[in-house]
């Protein structure tokens, strides 16, 4: 199994092979999403299945004319699948082998992909070195893993499996494996959260903020992945997000600012690979955090980051000491990385701001920059401490003046001003901050008993978003109207939630039946959280 | 997410849901293999996928009447797999659901298996206790992991991730998870080997040595899973080896042994979904294997077993300190399930026997049965020394008097009269193992340098008679004419390759030009293995 398949000195390299056995056959897309995993299907009755002694889930190779691609192989028995004669490829691995169907194609028992010795030896508990690091990340970015394999490199890496020095040469592999941005400026400023706090939308604040004052600030963000939106489904209420890479630097170099979609860019492409299965097993370990985010930032470009871990009891990290170590992992290794990095740790005790999906808090952001006196306070003055951090980062600007520039530049309009010129720029829709149409239906969660709210539950607020439709469905979510410390009586209304489907409507009220993700108690119930911002 | 579904105080309990959404689905199978994952398939149009937020690779819980099942969801864009308003479901899956096509079925995003908290505390690096490893042992049984769950769950088991402790509890929450045979007898006699030996038949002479002594041996073995054969493979050749269960029994209280297939009775189901992970994974931990073998074994209703672990260069152990290691773990877990465990640590540098492969295998047992001059003398006297072990467990019998009573009953013919017994008495086939038929496509492979065979690559023959089309061709494989210690000139017939189709012969081919197996040197190059047996 370890012998190389196209040494030229080898009598039996493949073209011989293939010219004695005619292992051929035609290729056909078969329209299954196996989300990230090649899967390549053949007929049972295919001479081929039978000849090579594969079995299911074996790993196959399947090339032709210079292209190829490793696939988990599905064994199927009905024709309006594959055929005999057929090799069938789901969706994804048929645009990775990027042939026409009908195409010609040859399939043979795959070599291990070359990493796994490295693989291997982190299963015995070794440690890695850059070289190995660098051998896995690129055969998971070529999708040359199975997810069996990709779960195994997970968890191994899992905890404290991997030292800083690891986490480090992960992170460089995943830099290194991907595109790369260069702005050809010494300041490139970002801004990231570690996430899992709903309505956190300061992205939208801080980059017309910080982009106002004329550092340069090219922001690409993700979609929502189990959240109720992503920075980029909110800013795609107001306009494009998904922009070719060459108008996007031209949008950045004409207004300093961009906040666009991430995903265009083949940045730090293994990460992808690797989300895709840390989410469905909720691993979400510090060091491949710490490799995720930092890849991803380096991969763009970035010079400065400020980093926001919120604290909470159903925050991602829910004590200082844990966010305190994890902050020491992500400034070794950002250190080593060249960036220079500012950790923040903010308050994560609940959603900030009101609304909780793409047009709720589009409308939200809106208002904060419109100086309007129903935009929520607690997203105002996070927004205006990350920007003023980040224009800190400014060598003209005194340390502690960073907050009142951000402040100034807030009230004036500029940043107003600012984030006008970026929609237009990118493209604006047709959406109405002023009278956001939300969906047509709604209910109410009032409180069942009188006292204070003691407690908001970011994990059940997010799935009761996210079952109201939000994000696939723009104008569905969660509109807070009481948060931590208000006075409630029984019958005051806590939340409305939004969608456009009966069907999602009811869905939410299920969960909300099960538990309305509000706490209420005594005052002296609230829970206290010591942030350092 | 983590809410019980189907509380019956809770006013949205499943009825109740499906009567508000009508999510119901009509049940289609959809015919690809997907080797123990179930896997379900909705068209990505189907209202139920956007309105339950689902997303690829979520997993769902499909349910109609009582009959439930969890799958990983595979969105779908082709009507010929699924349309709107149907469910589609991978083989396996339809089975395990048990409803016929057309059936009438609901959906839903699936709460996560019960002992996912236990999962996760294993990966954090906890200790689990008994009723830990028997909610992950349970939920694995019943196809409630998916394969990344799986694999994640067999790495973080994997080394010395478990103490022996974690092994018992393994163990016995696999035992308890299946069936259990109970033959009403006090001393039921097993054995059985690690693996990775071609050629080991042992079980074939062994049983009938040991059941004409008059020991109670109801051996039930597996066919290969990476091996060119199993023995049930091997006894495939010359008799019925899938028995229903009360005939097997009624066999084995005739006869006093059958060598039967393991595979009807559903003894330790979870060991066989492990496997389908550990195989692709090339993972075989101790615990695993001892967890593995002996749930099979008590399940299997035995109280005695005699365990070969051999070693060699090219065997799973590799060393004394290692089989050491394995038979300790071996030994303690042994004790606390009451089974009376005897290890031996055998030669493992090179094949046993001469043939590799079902019909070539099946020919060196009955040689050595028929005491034909021709039977290879290392089959023999190693079967020889396990059967004799094996008697050593009857209380009749003083120790060390056991190979020389199995010999006895070999040389009498009192062996053979059995196996012909058992042969009859299982249904007997058509082979005439004095002439039999051997693959009509065939190459000898010889020696090119003069010397000793110094040298046995026991992986690389396994593969070369695999490709060649064994087990599933049941008279291909390897012939092997010389073995450790002969002396060579170049062109001396090393061995024979024989095929059925000429696909195989090439695929065999080349891999012998790639490695023929063998290493020439001098006799001083032997390797030595210090075995106790």
């Amino acid at each position: 199994m370890t012998t190389p398949l196209t040494n030229p000195a080898d009598p039996w390299t493949p073209a011989t092979a293939e010219k004695a056995t005619g292992a051929k056959l035609t290729l056909r897309p078969v329209l299954i999403d196996t989300y990230y995993e090649n899967v390549a299907y053949l007929h049972k009755d295919c001479d081929i299945y039978r000849a090579e002694g594969f079995q299911a889930l074996s790993k196959v190779e399947v090339h032709a004319e210079g292209h190829r691609i490793l696939a988990t192989l599905n064994v199927v028995e009905d024709t309006a699948i594959v055929s005999c004669g057929q090799l069938g490829l789901s969706k994804e691995a048929f645009a990775h082998l990027g042939l026409p169907q009908g195409h010609v194609v040859s399939v043979r028992q795959a070599e291990p992909p070359a990493s796994m010795g490295a693989l291997h030896r982190k299963l015995d508990g070794e440690r890695l070195g850059l070289d190995d690091l660098r051998g896995i990340v690129r055969d998971i970015a070529n999708h040359r893993f199975s997810k069996m394999e990709l779960a195994a490199f997970v968890v191994a890496t899992n905890r404290d499996e991997m030292d800083r020095e690891e986490v480090y040469f992960l992170t460089q592999a995943m830099v290194e494996v991907g595109q790369q941005l260069d702005w050809h400026e010494t300041l490139v400023v970002d801004k990231h959260c570690i996430g899992g706090i709903p309505g956190n939308r300061t992205s939208m604040l801080v980059v017309p903020i910080v982009a106002a004052h004329g550092l340069l600030f090219p922001k690409t963000s993700s979609r929502a992945i189990t959240s109720p939106a992503g920075t980029a489904d909110t800013m795609e209420v107001l306009a494009q997000v998904e922009l070719p890479m060459d108008k996007l630097q031209d949008i950045v170099r004409t207004h300093r600012g961009c906040l666009a979609w991430g995903g265009t860019a083949s940045l730090s492409p293994a990460d992808d690979v690797l989300i895709s299965v840390e989410r469905p097993l909720a691993l979400d370990s510090p060091g491949q955090m710490v490799a995720s985010i930092l890849s991803k930032k380096i991969a763009a470009g970035s010079t400065h980051l400020v980093l926001d871990i919120p604290i909470g009891p159903t925050a991602k990290v829910r004590s200082m000491p844990e966010a305190q170590k994890l902050r020491r992992l992500f400034e070794y290794v950002a250190h080593r990385m060249n960036l220079a990095l500012e950790v923040v740790i903010t308050d994560g005790r609940q959603p900030i701001g009101q609304g909780i999906g793409p047009v709720l808090e589009a409308r939200d952001v809106m208002r904060v920059l419109e100086n309007d006196p129903l935009g929520p306070v607690d997203l105002r003055q996070k927004a205006l401490r990350l920007a003023g951090r980040l224009i800190e980062c400014d060598p003209d600007i005194r340390g502690g003046d960073g907050f009142a520039i951000a402040r100034d530049i807030l009230d004036s309009g500029r940043a107003l001003a600012k984030m006008r010129d970026i929609i237009h720029a990118q493209g604006p829709t047709a959406f109405d901050h002023q009278h956001p149409h939300l969906g047509h239906l709604s209910f109410e969660v009032c409180a069942n008993a009188a006292g204070v709210v003691v407690g908001l539950d970011n994990f059940q607020l997010s799935r009761i978003a996210r079952l109201a439709g939000a994000p696939k469905v723009q104008n569905a979510g969660v509109d807070l109207v009481c948060k931590l410390g208000a006075e409630v009586i029984v019958g005051t209304v806590l939340y409305r939630v939004y969608a456009s489907f009966a069907a999602d409507l009811e869905f939410a009220k299920q969960a909300c039946a099960q538990h309305n993700g509000y706490t209420i108690g005594a005052a002296t119930d609230l829970p206290h959280v010591f942030v350092e911002f």
